[in-house]
């Protein structure tokens, strides 16, 4: 009888990846933290030693326009729609080296242990590495995705510019990774992502690894307050001030008390306003406008709607008793996105099979797979992240849960391929 | 019977100094605004004007090391202990054109009414003009009048930087008009300073002039609250955030509404949390640090200092139920300043004797006669601010009321400095 694939999954071969991608743009920060941002020399030399690995495992590597990177392997065995798994190895500044490279290099390491375990599946294995996840340059997130699933085309994607005008069109060439075509995800059977969690379920369960039930829907609404900038001293308190950061401070408040309110039915949901700008900001002048960005998911679509309509009471109870004017923008909004269901089985059983104990549990924070699950099957697994720290150099996950969750992706992969 | 000073106070003239004062540095915008900093094309344009026009009534000029200009009328009936008025000519950017100007072109007008009047003053008249009374560049306001009150040496002055590291001395060296010397105010026997009001107590009872009683204390405060930065998605609402932008809300509420309480018994009392800076402050980031900075006013010290102490008990409030860290600094103090009993009654007894109504009230905001009123006799006076409006090219005096106003200070001034 042959071994499993995901016996032969090799956490040492896995590690000296991971580590290796992460000395790309390394930081000199406490922990282990790097910087790789589209377009710069520490993305280059990343995506150049996994072209490397890749040709290494004897995958056939295509690069498409907008520098997503894909490995295929497709033994005689294989025909018909391949199964892809992968993520993304660009980084936060200062980020850490798991989010993202662990789920490429999982992915990678999946193909190489159903070859050592002599596998044969009935499709092609695609080992997939998506261009700016994080958005720190190009977009606000999900950029190689957004164009492998068609929510935005080629030419939309290379136009994008950065901070300094430069498109990402000219950032790939400047590090020769604009490739040819488009990368479909349509054209793929089914996807697995495996990533760390960025929260504490896991550890707090002791779990390896965490079958992710859906991702949370994401709304970045922009509200604005406007009072009327006066002067501190000889503006008296009472009616004669119009005071636009008291009036914000209680939309701050009334969002985060609605969603905890919203929480006793629906524990994903969360607001936050994150962003708060005040003008003229100056402490003797009486606050004129405040400009606020409000972030709402949930798991229920019908929750961040809720909590949207909240907002919008709040904006218009704050005008009828401070006398401020408001405006409210719902802006991006991405619904909530269930994994498919054969996905999620594929890889519970895969840590059943294994040995390894894994949790359900939801995505809070968005990925590439939110995009490929619009356009076929799509999963996703969580390792463990300490203390559920992420985007910082503090984010650490344990060697031997990469590799155990590398074994839970590769089972489920396996199968998903007919590898077995 | 010669004629009363203020009678020969001439409207027409003090109007085309204000004026011809508001051309240099004028804005575009609409109303009437310009941009005068302590250095600037503006300034030395607006000083040089100055300079000329007290050149014209035969005063004595006289520029001090940090740039403060007197102009000395000394009639051979004058002798000892002069007394002063003035204002200042600078302006926060794109400001008003009578905030500053119209106390120093009054005095020079009172100068050359009295001259008209053939009065025959006792002490000499000195019409002053400090250096850089708003702040805009070089101190946090009150410069000039702190170093002729003593508070601040010349030295400790000159050596002020503005935000490209240019210190005051070159500044006025630019210019030409650092002089030598220090302008003295203890040596003054009194002093008096027309000011538009900032506010819509005299425009609302109709009066053409105020006299202050006490110009209000301000001290100035800096509140930081740490939370905990953290993934907007991933973190759930309840114990496992700690969102220093939601409880620096509490601290903006609280501060507002312990000065509405304070105001019941003190109407002077103020608080305003008038500038506030989030970290990371991105919208899908759960703010992990606020800064803030509260200003603090009253003609009560003792209530400047419970609402110090409210904050402080507030932060400590917001530690033990929110688990954030917090600081509080009080930097910036300066104590009410009650305006001298001789000078108050000068101001009242010269609107009468005009037949000018006028208002006693406080002052809400801080004025060069703070500094002024430690070494000597100080007394102010107030012009109809419309709609209160300042630091605005809307700010806005009818030219009637300057003129009004004008003339209570005249004959103010001939009473002090015994030329009736």
């Amino acid at each position: 009888m042959s071994p499993r694939p995901d016996e032969r999954v090799d956490g040492d071969r896995l590690r000296e990846d991971i580590e290796r991608n992460g000395s790309f743009g390394a930081t000199e920060s406490d922990g282990h933290g790097r910087t790789n941002t589209t377009g710069s020399d520490a993305n280059r030399e990343a995506r150049e030693y996994l072209v490397g690995r890749m040709d290494d495992a004897g995958l056939t590597v295509d690069v498409d326009a907008v520098g997503n990177v894909a490995g295929y392997w497709s033994p005689p065995t294989a025909s018909g729609a391949p199964v892809a798994a992968g993520s993304h190895l660009d980084s936060v500044p200062d980020g850490g080296i798991f989010d993202g490279p662990l789920g490429v290099y999982a992915a990678l390491e999946a193909v190489r242990a159903m070859q050592d375990a002599g596998a044969t599946p009935e499709r092609p294995v695609a080992v997939v590495s998506f261009t700016e996840e994080e958005g720190t340059t190009f977009a606000s997130g999900l950029l190689g995705s957004s164009v492998a699933s068609g929510a935005r085309s080629v030419e939309e994607a290379l136009a994008l510019t950065d901070a300094d005008g430069r498109t990402l069109k000219d950032a790939l060439d400047a590090i020769d990774f604009r490739g040819e075509g488009r990368l479909d995800a349509s054209e793929w059977d089914a996807w697995l992502e495996l990533h760390v969690e960025q929260h504490t379920d896991l550890e707090r369960a002791g779990a390896q690894a965490g079958v992710v039930t859906d991702i949370t829907g994401i709304t970045h609404c922009e509200a604005t307050v406007t009072g009327e900038a006066n002067h501190a001293g000889a503006t008296p308190m009472g009616a004669e001030r119009t005071d636009a950061l008291a009036a914000a401070s209680e939309f701050v408040l009334a969002m985060e008390a609605a969603a905890e309110e919203r929480v006793e039915t629906d524990l994903a949901a969360v607001a936050t306003v994150g962003s708060l700008d005040v003008s003229p900001n100056a402490t003797n002048v009486v606050p004129g406008r405040v400009d606020t960005g409000l972030d709402v998911r949930s798991v229920e679509y019908d929750s961040m709607n809720r909590l949207c309509d909240r907002a919008r009471e709040e904006l218009g109870r704050l005008e009828d008793d401070r006398g401020v004017e408001t405006t409210f923008e719902r802006g991006f909004d991405l619904e909530p996105t269930p994994m498919a269901e054969r996905c999620r089985e594929a890889l519970a059983t895969a840590g059943e099979t294994a040995g390894i104990e894994t949790l359900s549990l939801h995505s809070g924070a968005a990925h590439d797979s939110m995009y490929v699950a619009n356009v076929t099957d799509a999963g996703m697994l969580f390792a463990p992240s300490r203390d559920g720290i992420s985007h910082s150099p503090r984010e650490w996950t344990d060697w031997a849960d990469c590799e155990a969750a590398t074994r839970v992706l590769t089972g489920a992969l396996a199968t998903l391929a007919g590898a077995e």
